[in-house]
């Protein structure tokens, strides 16, 4: 986040106006991602690591009350006086969590309870928003709630992506046949509209794949360049501050890997080469039986995949999502190359403009590449993973209180991915963006863009 | 089960209609049972050895379509082609199971959905009771299930109430303040009643808290008696052969073990001495850190439970409850005693009448002994735990066939609880009765009758 | 143990001198079978079940030392201050434990060092029972030491087999082609000895298989029977008070299950039958992945065992060993039979003499059974699963301080085991003893006897 | 390790006698570090990241059998056809590993025999380096085996002391009391010598604590910096390629952090304060109940620490050590400074003397930092942990076969240390050695510099 300096009252009015209008895009497609899920659904939890809907609801609801209305209204009691403890996820600074794993015992409070948990709180952060200019330093702890919920708008439909695989019923979050919505407003997750039209009109689960496009390696300077966001505009403290880094020349794949690439690493036998694998990532992969992505399933009518449209044959020109960072460094071994490092991304990154398959697609699926020169897919689609590890930038410190609790803590044992994802959405993401997972995950939308050392 | 023998049309017929009217009234009690509670109550699972509501709504269905209908109207099709598994609990001669762990992983099948699962296979069954005889294995099929459908009233009740503890909201199942209701027909549980007013008219939640009755030890002679069910009227096959045991002269207490009494071994250091533990529990005890009954909470104004009807003050003359195996072995140590052999417990209960705190009263706690001679709280109240292991009879032979995995491969490991609780519908308990549940089991509504050898 | 009571003087020298013969004997036998080991082998646990052999022989010494020493000679010093705590078993009322699970991290004391608390230990002892008569109480303590002991006997053997199991270059305790020793003094093990000779003059590794005897049922009668210990001689304080039990007629398989019966369940899956498996085992064995008995390997040349001469064919007229409960049990069923209860083992075992295959022979694993009438093998060879678990016999109490540790506190979730094996000394076992394990174990010499009910 | 190219015959000839005189110091100097160890001293293992002492002994001999023998001569008949698989690390191609936390399981192949084959290939070694001129690429991976040893002379040290450690006898690998050894070649580790004395007569048990040096912080300039190995001398493949990076000015603590001041931070609760640890520090700490350094302990008379020469009340002036990266992590917030980078640490030590606390003094604990103007202690005491991540450097690629194995595949989650500790040999370290471990891992001589931007 920001750090927000002294403003005229008529500048911070104006921004809270701006503000307030964000805030009603933002909640609203929260909204709308939770709109076809029932209240059971929105109940459960299929593993810690993720969280039922209903306490992603509650807890983006927390944020804004916890940060922005207890310092902006003192007066104001809080809504309900257990949900500082329930929709608490990892601020000690606030005080102690229900726990994590437990997320998912809450049948109470219940789904229509937390709905109006949510009104509650936006019609008195509207009210304030509306009143006598509020202080900066609030609006830009608002700005980041903001964030913050898009961040949690993507966790929703990972999450339900998770829980409905493990039903045998392997129910459809939307159904393949349902036409894409008309679009909504630009700031939200528009489900539905036309980038989904203009790359594949049958949907995730449509079965006519067609041929990828080639793959080819796009060279990029070396040298002493700079990463890391600076100037106006959102970026959360994670991105800061902007230095110089030192780097070789290299390339990148001009788009991702394709679900038809990697099938041909996994019939390779490339689950079996422990040449191919880090150490953890051997020791893993034995220990889970991993032998293909998450939510791909090998029939007697071949290779297909579990997505939020329904169970659909494997295209091979749709990128390979749902992998690990050790599946995505084994298979880039097995290609000859390498992932790329943060700071070579960015560089390469830097200038391409923030366009690819979001959420707003409502196709909820990567998309196969468009053809064209250059980089593809940079943006959406799949979070690339890179080779580094999730640590400070030079210069980096924590902010104080709570809100330092943000992104600082979780700097060990992490890999930075870039670019963003279709469970993005598109207004959330920039070349500088970091976010961060430990090597093993899989349920979030991951996918791997090769790099190679300039020849 | 009883195994059935050749009967002529008109008493097969007769038996169809007493048991149309017996279904009506299970059925009918399973769904008051589960009226109370939202859709999103109904889908969590607190922990493996429990199930969701609904689950136990779906698996009695299953019951009855796996194992009457199938094969008394072999041409009709299944509800649903995937119940078979998901609702199959353990019958591994059914075919594959939905793992225990993952039931609360299900929103769908929805409530709504697994209830006209049920009107389905109501009007199916009924259907079928009301046309030409059937046979007379399939009556006692459909018997079995529903004296299985009774067990799972109780067991809703305990996952509830498990799942209502894991809440930091502490939701009540039913209010403390609510009247009990007006009287239900007799076979199902009546949520409310006489029993309730009669001993006790403030509730469990109540906080007048009583002197019990004084512990008398009642001496019971011994010889070759004999145990175990024969005769008419319905029995699981765990309850026979009948057989003879030689019983050395034995004393049961009068009544159950009170919260008051516990407390003093609580408060004595009984959970710091291992010598009263036996050498499993100790390290179960440590393993856990257990030291107090299950939903036993220790706050600055004193003890306090958490029930059905919600948080309320520990009444020293209400039975204790929910301790396991262990603590009820190290409880009778302490107090200089022991537990009774279920032999011992049957000879004694033979011909004691089948009265208590059943479910029907809609108390849902054990209620404080009532004045009397003789022995007070054999049936109703809460479990007792016994020193036996639950094992077969002389003669004991499971069925052929998935029924036969209903009670013989259990045979391990359990120890055998009698006399039922303020959960069990007063119909389905009776002396001959065998429960039985893993030493550490704590969620069931288990209590402590102590027993002493004869002077 | 037996409780004493006063005894005149001479009677009690008279035992004193009996004992220090009897001690001489059996602390000679512990450390012949310590003799083929080194250091090394004498200080590994190869699981947290077993003991290192050098805790063996600093345990059964503390037991004299703490037990017999510091009560007859309260002034003596202890060898060592810390050796109370190390060498503690499971003696909560001595005070705390050494962790089981870390008795293998213990390269000091050395076995040497151990050695000489041996030495220092016996010289107390015998010098203690070489002057005034001892308290009768006191005799008996050490007399309890002296089976306590012979129990550790048994326990080296197992415990050195599963090390040696562990280790893929399969060292052999005694290898195959030793020739057995010459009788030793009668009450100790003789490693060697006619029972060998007589039986099977190729030991354990020979690979000429002979057929087995013919397995017949011998009918036993039932009715009001007497089991337990009363009378003169040494029993533990499990195997008492005698008393009445009532069973029905039944009849017990003539000789153990052999090793290629045991094959053809194997063979004909099974370990792939959910039916023939109580709940627990089968979920036992599908978590363990159990196929076959703990230290059979199937290999190019058909299937073989580990023993403590080495790796040898498997013979199929050899009874089977190192079986759980579990598999004896679903052995049993699909050999249409069951396991006897501990009463009717004990009612068909009281008359006939303590005869068969013990650790003296030096053979160190069970021999086929010789032909000739009745019940065979019912002493030594394999210790036979009973269907009984372990309890109180009706009007046991465990003794008062440490020593009531001994036993009675193990009294759950353990299983009788009746008759001694080719590991246990011969005058340590008779009719009345009680061994119990927890069903999952396999270490032992454990085996199957098949029972049923009379027709 | 370098890769070779083709030399001339007699400049091979000289490098084989060079490493020939190299070969006798190295194994000799592991010899005198197990000979204060019994038998059983060598056959323990305390955990599994631990080994036993004779598996050291025997790997590091099956490295120059594996890589240099069967390659030199292949004729050679293997000393003991499973040792391939008994004393293989992690090397998949070679074959399959006996599991690592079995490697305390194996009492066979005895010390003695381990020390049979240790000789047999030092003769083959020694024989064959004394032949023909041998290959310039198996010099170089004999070469690589010597620092491969030397590597596990250090790993002999700390996992003796993990074992001993677990003992309550807290035996002492070398008494307090025994005066430093004579002075040994200096390739090897001389036990004693000028060193210790110089610094500090008493011993790491000495009690007399004398103040710290104070702690300054040594500015360093940024910018555009070459780190990584380049040019003659041997290094491990992955300290290449030598390589530039930018860093922005920085300073580092011109000492380690000292017991002392660490003891300040434990007594101002640092172990109880969230803020201060990493989100994966915090949940390690809480899980493992960690509230100081591995080996210290809180008595009645204060602190002490166990080491090497048993156990010593804790000197403030000696640097903490056996820390996890969280620790360092969390002690550094705490001291509002931070930990360094590798390329920080590297840059500050291109230019010092490898010099400091090594094993060749004997002392085999940190010794207090001498007085003195600039950087102190950056060589030897304690190995520093930095906040870089393990990994590949730009242009770094593993080498083919199962020497490619030896670094690379753990580039994943473990942090890199620098520096050496008093259990390294002297001529194994210099400024561009990276050392690794999980941040877990405490076992080594871990420890503390501090560091911070420049101001």
């Amino acid at each position: 986040m920001e750090t927000a300096v002294a403003q005229p009252a008529d500048a911070r009015a104006h921004e809270a106006a701006r503000l307030a209008a964000r805030y009603r895009e933002v909640r609203a497609a929260t909204a709308l991602l939770a709109a076809p899920l029932s209240a059971e659904d929105c109940a459960l939890q299929s593993m810690p690591d993720a969280s039922p809907v209903k306490w992603h609801l509650g807890h983006t609801t927390w944020f804004f009350e916890t940060f922005v209305l207890a310092a902006a209204v003192p007066s104001l009691r809080p809504y309900h006086p257990q949900f500082r403890v329930l929709f608490n996820s990892y601020y000690n600074a606030v005080g102690p969590q229900h726990p994590r794993p437990e997320r998912g015992l809450l049948s109470r409070p219940s789904l229509a309870e937390v709905t109006r948990y949510r009104e509650a709180v936006d019609e008195r952060v509207l009210c304030w928003l509306a009143g006598p200019p509020p202080a900066a330093d609030l609006l830009a702890v608002l700005e980041l709630g903001l964030h913050h919920e898009q961040q949690h708008q993507e966790l929703i439909l990972t999450d339900v992506k998770h829980l409905f695989a493990a039903n045998p019923l392997r129910p459809a979050y939307r159904p393949a046949a349902e036409a894409p919505r008309d679009a909504a407003p630009a700031a939200g997750p528009r489900l539905g509209g036309d980038a989904a039209e203009r790359r594949d009109a049958g949907g995730a689960a449509g079965a006519r794949a067609g041929e990828p496009t080639p793959l080819r390696f796009v060279g990029c300077e070396g040298g002493l360049r700079e990463i890391g966001h600076a100037g106006p505009g959102f970026a959360f403290d994670n991105e800061g501050p902007r230095h110089r880094v030192h780097l070789e020349p290299f390339a990148l794949a001009s788009r991702l890997v394709t679900q038809g690439e990697y099938l041909a690493f996994v019939e390779d036998g490339g689950y079996e080469r422990p040449d191919l694998w880090l150490a953890d990532g051997w020791t893993w992969r034995q220990g889970e039986g991993v032998s293909a992505p998450l939510y791909w399933t090998r029939g007697e009518a071949g290779w297909s995949a579990f997505t939020l449209r329904g169970v659909a044959p494997l295209r091979p020109d749709e990128p390979v999502t749902h992998v690990s960072f050790y599946e995505a460094a084994a298979y880039a071994a097995w290609a000859g190359a390498r992932l790329a490092s943060e700071a070579e991304w960015e560089v390469a990154a830097a200038e391409a403009p923030v366009d690819g398959e979001f959420v707003e697609s409502g196709r909820l699926h990567p998309a196969p590449a468009a053809p064209g020169p250059g980089l593809r897919q940079l943006f959406g689609d799949a979070w690339e993973w890179t080779r580094s590890d999730y640590g400070p930038y030079p210069g980096y410190a924590p902010g104080r209180g709570a809100l330092g609790e943000y992104n600082g803590k979780f700097m060990c044992n992490q890999r930075v991915l870039r670019g963003g994802s279709c469970a993005t959405p598109r207004s959330h993401v920039r070349a500088t963006y970091r976010n961060f997972f430990p090597p093993t995950a899989r349920w979030q939308f991951t996918g791997i863009r090769l790099a190679r050392d300039a020849d």
